[in-house]
């Protein structure tokens, strides 16, 4: 086969999931790019094509198993027989039943590598739990399955702007506790190692933001920056990754000088996403590096308010799903081309970049 | 006189300060707007007005108290006859010293109403503090002399966008322990307060970030949301502030949704300011809500990198001296005008603004 196969999970059934995946499929030019596979019933998928009014437009190859996969074609793959029952817009234990059950199925076929790469549809933690799925989220399941060295890294893209986060849904009183020099420079090398494998960044210069207003200034604001940041900074420096900073988060975003860097490593959650979402206007991917397969999701969530409108913006999953084939190239390209005498790079290599010599030199104070 | 006087302090003279305001008002038609009182020593403005090239586009009336003020001129008043030693770039304990000096007769004048407004130039912390400068910043010595009920907020505002903030320079690890029900009620009715008289918005509509990732997410990612917030958020609404949220800070810059609302709550400094400025572009303006006084400032830093190479972008600066005067009118206006029958307003008065209602019933869930 000739083209990539793009196991597609449903996510849950009563959310924009499907609306994004079958809007996205029937534009034809897509199965010249990929062959598709989603993970679901061709009931439930049938019935969100009738209310969507796309009867006409899309053609189903309904399969029970990844061995019937037919290239040109939307593959459905059965993944349970019994009746379900959609309410749209509700959030309901079936919900995170059958989303659960799309993702198992999923995993199990990536794993087995029957499917290239895993584009997951948008999930409603509620609905979940109330399933009993014991993660907090797509992030925390597939690293359990598939994490390399424990080490895996939530990674939102946009074109160039690739923003990670060190520590990911824990609450603000946490943050400070979780953090340690290690995990930062875990981070940073889970980002560089991402970089270069999925994105053909040969040698990636990253951006490291401060924990604390103004980075800490100095230490008039905490000292987590003096303490494990700036030190991190160092030793993955010392092991060959280019990294940089702490540059304080609000001065770091409000000039242009973020687009000369490669990868942006944020602390926490609000601290990537929030500046990230600002700057994406809906077509961000949310990426997990680190993990022994490709995956990708849209940065949106289920939209349980606007479910069977026909109003859901299909771009951030078709971005997904660009995402989820260029990076599985990337990695296939970087692997069979691996020179073992490359993967260590030395600072001095960085030194014809001059211009990020200039922003480290920059003084990002602010005036408050 | 006819316009409005505007203290202008000089800010560090190591730094960019004097540069944008001496480009600014190398524009004439500013003097039309308003009298500016640049608060230095007139060898200390020319020094910069050489280094600029400007010798031939401004003319100063150097004066010795605000008494001597002339309209349509630049005045320079002189704060000190000392010679003083300028390092342009460098960070001096003259440089905070003198900025003080600047900073404490500007005060002083507007305290006795021989000025209208006031708009700071940028400050170093670190020279401050060689100087014995006690406070974290600007915002922090302004509210020790003209805060209203010691409730004041730092509100960043950029045309229609304006974010305030609940907790200011203080470490990520105290953000929660510092939170309050009450002080998030306060930083609201601080917003309603200042959106109302210094931005004539009749009944401002306020967002409420939640403070973790997801808003809690029903208390998955902490109870800081549920115990604090959103209880902090209706004793607003019954106090008859319209408050709404609260929302995930990502998902809420995610979509224009926040183009909706009149003011921004962000519980920690990162949380507002990094969005604000990502979507500022340089234009954002640092206002002090709350005190007695109006006061204005640039929301950049004293750039001691660039200091004396003519790039300096004065925009920042422009546009907090517009908004220091159009607070100014629009604070006097209100006051001229006060109705105390209107000053509380009801929440069925709400009612006729359909798209927030809207915006509240929206689904804000992420798929991280």
């Amino acid at each position: 086969m000739s083209t990539i196969k793009i196991g597609v999970t449903i996510g849950d059934f009563n959310g924009i999931g499907l609306e994004v995946i079958l809007k996205t499929f029937s534009d034809k030019r897509m199965l010249k790019l990929c062959t598709p596979i989603i993970y679901g019933s061709s009931k439930v998928v049938s019935y969100h094509k009738n209310l969507l009014g796309l009867q006409d437009r899309i053609q189903f190859n309904k399969i029970s198993d990844a061995t019937q996969i037919k290239e040109g074609h939307i593959n459905v793959l059965d993944c349970w027989v019994d009746d379900v029952k959609i309410e749209i817009g509700a959030v309901t234990q079936e919900g995170g039943k059958y989303a659960f059950l799309s993702l198992e199925r999923c995993t199990e076929d990536i794993a087995n590598k029957l499917i290239d790469a895993i584009v997951t549809g948008p999930i409603n933690k509620k609905a979940m739990q109330m399933a009993d799925f014991p993660f907090q989220g797509h992030t925390e399941y597939l690293e359990s399955k598939f994490s390399v060295n424990n080490n895996s890294l939530m990674l939102l893209v946009n074109d160039d702007l690739r923003v990670g986060l060190v520590t990911n849904h824990i609450p603000i009183a946490d943050v400070s506790s979780v953090l340690t020099e290690d995990l930062i420079v875990n981070k940073i090398q889970a980002m560089h190692s991402s970089l270069r494998k999925d994105f053909s960044i040969e040698k990636p210069i990253i951006a490291v933001l401060g924990l604390n207003p103004h980075a800490s200034d100095n230490g008039a604001i905490g000292n987590e920056d003096l303490e494990l940041v700036i030190p991190a900074i160092e030793t993955a420096k010392q092991n060959g990754f280019m990294a940089v900073g702490p540059y304080p988060a609000d001065g770091f975003f409000g000039s242009d000088n973020f687009t000369k860097f490669d990868g942006i490593l944020a602390m926490y959650h609000d601290q990537g996403l929030t500046p990230f979402k600002a700057l994406s206007f809906g077509q961000g991917v949310n990426f997990t590096a680190g993990l022994k397969v490709i995956r990708t999701s849209p940065d949106h969530g289920t939209g349980h308010d606007i479910v069977g409108q026909d109003i859901a913006d299909p771009s951030s999953f078709r971005k997904a799903l660009f995402t989820a084939i260029d990076t599985f190239r990337n990695r296939k390209d970087f692997l069979e081309n691996y020179t073992p005498s490359k993967e260590k790079v030395t600072l001095e290599e960085f030194g014809e970049k001059s211009d990020v010599d200039e922003i480290i030199e920059e003084d990002f104070q602010e005036n408050n």
